[in-house]
């Protein structure tokens, strides 16, 4: 797998480094993104460190990376499919459930992994954190414009503040993988679910459409 | 500061212990809990390696008892204090309050000890770890019985789920701590304060004593 001098079609080289890539984000979600070295994929790749080193010159090059590539997988299975909604509260609904579905369904195999990436990285500055720090403040942009277009849509009560909103959405998940992973509370991401909806139907108006969970675990 | 090895009067080597455990408390609080070793602890205190052997027999031991000492602080500084209201919202408001000053206060130096702990040993098994489950299931407990004192005071509405209302609210706190540790965002604690506050009056009945903010930023 290690890379030729000479790449012939530039596709295969992303090719392999995504599948690497892809092999890294789940490691990390697993085992913490501190404990992604080169060494320690190369032994999950059965690769050679030299071949990886081609891809990545440095952990911490591996590391942003890594990151990268865990937005795009989020990207890929939460804000795409949600932004195909109309603007409103269909919108901001959808993307709480696919959030909530993504960590159910096990997308990256170790849970949630911004939640575990943030909090491992909150007093590390550096590279990693900027770009960890770069796609959380991304994801609430998206939850407020979310909120935002809801109001516009006169889905929401006008009053709600839309910033506060999204933290305080973000906050019910953040706080229930932690009653998963650390108290083994089960049903916690469940409860999330029902708590993010009671609380979004609590600001809506009598124009907002009904808003239904799409997860298989209701 | 080395322990003699008759200690004439006992209280005087319980109090070097603790003097030795609120030092090693802030310097986890600050540097994480995994990185406080009896080497580490050692330098700060300018004592002795073998000195403080004496007190704590591994770094386990040492960042188990750094938990117990976290947790007497904590409730010292905010349970104690929220116990003494009656029960009803203004305990359940009390405790919420006073949770959010003692982070302000940078009572741990590095703000919030144990969010920061939990989500560091998360996915560490051991006996590090299941003291702080232990120390969190207690504060979960603790906001769970303020809710249920809450609605038998006839000051919060009977429909309240207990269980999960102390989830939401820890979850705001929480996701606070997240948003200024991790975005930088100055005002989220102050915040945090207000959504809580909300979030409590929006389930208040008309009997609920009013519910004021003690802390000095509002």
């Amino acid at each position: 797998m290690a890379t030729p001098s000479r790449v012939p079609r530039r596709t295969k080289g992303e090719r392999t480094r995504e599948g690497i890539l892809r092999v890294a984000v789940d490691l990390a979600s697993v085992e913490g993104l501190e404990g992604l070295s080169i060494g320690r994929l190369a032994d999950e790749l059965k690769m050679s460190k030299s071949g990886l080193f081609a891809h990545f010159g440095s952990k911490q090059e591996l590391q942003v990376a890594t990151v990268e590539m865990a937005r795009e997988i989020f990207k890929e299975h939460v804000i795409g499919p949600a932004l195909e909604q109309p603007p409103g509260m269909p919108r901001l609904w959808h993307l709480c459930d696919r959030w909530l579905n993504h960590v159910e369904a096990k997308v990256f195999a170790g849970g949630c992994f911004f939640t575990a990436a943030s909090f491992e990285f909150d007093s590390r500055p550096g590279p990693v954190r900027d770009v960890i720090v770069d796609a959380m403040q991304q994801w609430l942009t998206t939850l407020t414009r979310a909120v935002e277009e809801a109001k516009r849509a006169k889905h929401m009560k006008g009053d709600v503040n839309a910033g506060e909103f999204a933290l305080e959405i973000y906050s019910m998940a953040v706080g229930s993988h932690w009653a998963q992973q650390l108290l083994g509370q089960e049903k916690a991401l469940a409860n999330a679910r029902g708590m993010i909806l009671a609380r979004i139907r609590s600001e809506a108006t009598p124009n907002c459409p009904a808003l239904k969970s799409g997860s298989k675990q209701k």
